[in-house]
């Protein structure tokens, strides 16, 4: 049995600076310092950082917060207002593309356009980027319908999203109105581990994606798989991996989203090349 | 037989204000006023003016220029300037849409975009709005294939355009840049034309199509009746009509260019009428 690892598998940029700058801060040991929300959609490496002593919060009200790390899907500039006021120290952890994403959705208010979303409403990076795109946004994901929009729109797009769905949006919107400014706002990470995962799909028997189960993009990797017909098994850690899948495999790929870390992937791999060595 | 006259068949909103500026000074029997160019594209009208005074030009150095009249399809940036550094007066008859594109596209070259032009390289209105788009200005036509572009892209489009080309065109800009600004200056008015005639075209037997031969929204009225497998006739004036087409038809549509003056649609309208006399 072959076991193939996809180069583009786990981290990307955003999420590697991320869990730098929140593993950094462990070491000070300072008490006080909290992750609002899960600095990213992995549950071991919230587990890890927890053991370090920077949990994560769910709001900001909590009793003896001294410094709040902003995980990489960013937060709502009314968020990140009541932060300051409150006097709590901001490590911002923010990934920079998203950070781009939501300056372009402020210039895009201040020059005067109606601003469109493209992404998914209840994402958290999502309901960042609203905050900053005046009131009139709108946000539409793939498949909406368009609804009536003003004559000068502005288009930034979650950076997780494929871009025939840009693509698609644009066509939409150009026959709608009459000045239209889009930033490309897209990952180019996202787009260049879906194609090599479906490269991967197309000459493996079995394909194992590595993630956590509330990670969008982890789940995307999952699902483009399974539409390559691959029997495809989506998983955390690699305590979930059962030798009967692999009955009879003579290749098998290992893709993982960009929240997953190195560890776990590794964990992965080492434990399919067992079953490889039992039954081989 | 039954003859069905299109309600947006002629003129529109800027060939008939050209028109209107130019039998306007005519009517004032000045000398050394010219037409740069036909005025519009259609022959009939270009023998009309010139028989009331004032004839069309190939260059601004003929002898006994006074005024220019400039035409709906605009001029280059460059040929104004030289109109006005030899001293003629200048008659804008430019349609103040393509004014608007042109406007634009000179905005977009400010704003430090490359300039992407969506229509017909050899169209006096394209190479009119090139000539406000700066050097690196690139013009595409519906099934060209896209080089090389910038991260940050201007669009403009030449007014005849279909709305299809435009959303082809923005989708491919969108995959490659990061920066897409399009100013969507396609004129409704084609549009209208495009649609009452495709569905006219569906419940006739027959089609006549009038305008010049070297008008291009005629000939695409023409091409579109012919795609949806109506018998059609594309004619410049009645004296092309002939009895035999009409044989057997029991309902007959007309429409007309944007550049098709109202007495020659008339004509026509009038002359089919009594081929139905002749034979009802």
């Amino acid at each position: 049995m072959k076991i193939v690892l996809a180069k583009k598998a786990g981290f990307c940029f955003g999420v590697r600076r991320a869990v730098d700058i929140a593993f950094d801060m462990a070491k000070k040991k300072k008490k006080g310092i909290f992750t609002l929300g899960p600095i990213i959609h992995n549950p071991q490496v919230i587990e890890k950082l927890k053991e370090e002593g920077i949990p994560p919060i769910d709001n900001i009200n909590t009793p003896g917060i001294k410094a709040i790390i902003i995980r990489t899907h960013g937060i709502t500039l009314n968020l990140m207002n009541k932060i300051s006021e409150a006097g709590y120290e901001i490590i911002d952890a923010t990934c920079p593309f998203v950070k781009k994403a939501q300056h372009y959705a402020k210039l895009l208010k201040e020059e005067g356009y109606q601003v469109i979303i493209l992404g998914d409403r209840g994402h958290p990076e999502v309901q960042g980027l609203m905050s900053f795109a005046g009131k009139d946004v709108i946000v539409v994901d793939y498949n909406d319908p368009l609804p009536k929009i003003r004559h000068k729109i502005g288009i930034v797009v979650q950076t997780t999203q494929p871009v025939d769905a840009l693509k698609k949006l644009c066509g939409r919107v150009v026959e709608q109105a009459k000045e239209v400014k889009v930033y490309n706002t897209i990952c180019n990470s996202t787009a260049l581990r879906l194609k090599e995962t479906a490269e991967m799909a197309k000459e493996v028997d079995i394909m194992v994606v590595v993630g956590g189960k509330n990670s969008a993009n982890t789940t995307q990797l999952a699902k483009l798989c399974r539409a390559l017909s691959v029997p495809t098994y989506h998983i955390e850690t690699g305590s979930e991996l059962k030798p009967e899948w692999f009955r009879g495999a003579e290749k098998v790929g290992i893709t993982a989203g960009a929240s997953t870390p190195d560890w776990i992937i590794r964990e992965t791999e080492k434990k399919i090349k067992g079953y490889r060595r039992i039954k081989g």
